[in-house]
């Protein structure tokens, strides 16, 4: 049965590969247990921030094994889940303080989906440096989406604001990286939870079950 | 189907909480899999030391939210699996030096399940002090181990070399933590990767099946 108790929500960065990873996995999980994801843009570098929390990136920098076992499990991910549009971008890790603002811009254009299809895409299955302004804006076009009324839009002092709010209140309820996904208050964090996410959906009777 | 290639390797420390949770969960898996869970001793300060990783314990001070979501994971992992002989450790961390070479004095002296068992027991299910001589005497002798035997081959270069072998092959087979699963060449980090590794063994025919 659908009902309010069937959002999840999905608490993501396009910087982050897992976030990414995860927007392609979700409709399937959607379309098995009923519920709707609810997109929350959410500033990694702002979580890090106020969490103290720092990106994979950095901290696996010089450790033995645990980078390389790192990449295995996404390729297990990878190949659990018959991903073929991923590609690891060159240019990681791209700032993505634009692009998220734009995330915010384009849900008050009402163009909110494809606008995140759309940056995802550029961001991890035709990877470009995003965080070079006419590389984004480029994108953006090439997509069918209203750049210019988007980077009109991003540089209001409301969507910036609105940015900084949805990051502190996700910290607030728990974030401390990206993916991060709630049902209600409860927290799950990294792609690898959508399995305990899908069953808390089954097993709770908030989604049609399997 | 039982065979050679059904063993699961488990490498462990006494010190690590997620060794000892998946110390109680190995029965049952093995069980519903047919597979054998070989247990092997692996000093994880001497893998930090030849990894540059380091433990959660000191990685996640002072960071926001992070670890009161690993507490969290542990807590549903421990309600997963319906287990109840657990107990923080007051003490922790605790030097594992002398418990993980006494594993290996013990398999020596053909009480090694019983001595896994018992010093398990003794850091996590009613936490001791397991880095204190007496205490660890003490301990054993309780669980009716031959104390005395194993403090005298704890002692001998031949187990303190084997116990750095042991730690050196698995680092060089992958290993930067505690717990990792090796099934042949493939690796497995962490308690929460169990269902993984019980897939693994289901979907390639290695063990019954469901």
């Amino acid at each position: 049965m659908v009902n309010a108790m069937t959002t999840v929500e999905f608490h993501f960065d396009f910087g982050s590969p897992n976030a990414y990873l995860s927007h392609l996995v979700i409709p399937e999980i959607a379309q098995r247990t009923g519920a709707t994801f609810e997109y929350v843009p959410v500033l990694l570098g702002g979580v890090f921030k106020l969490t103290g929390n720092r990106s994979p990136g950095e901290t696996l920098v010089g450790i033995r094994n645990k980078p390389e076992y790192e990449r295995l499990e996404m390729d297990r991910f990878i190949r659990r889940y018959g991903i073929t549009q991923f590609q690891r971008n060159p240019f990681f890790p791209v700032n993505t303080l634009t692009a998220m603002r734009g995330a915010i811009a384009a849900s008050r254009l009402d163009c909110f989906t494809a606008y995140v299809d759309a940056v995802f895409h550029h961001m991890w299955a035709e990877p470009k440096k995003m965080d070079d302004p006419a590389v984004y804006r480029d994108a953006l076009l090439r997509s069918g989406l209203d750049a210019e009324g988007i980077l009109a839009m991003i540089q209001t002092s409301e969507v910036k604001q609105a940015l900084l709010d949805s990051t502190e209140r996700s910290v607030a309820r728990g974030t401390f990286g990206s993916p991060t996904f709630f049902i209600g208050d409860e927290i799950w964090f990294g792609k690898d939870r959508l399995r305990d996410v899908e069953e808390a959906l089954a097993t709770t009777g908030h989604g049609h079950g399997r």
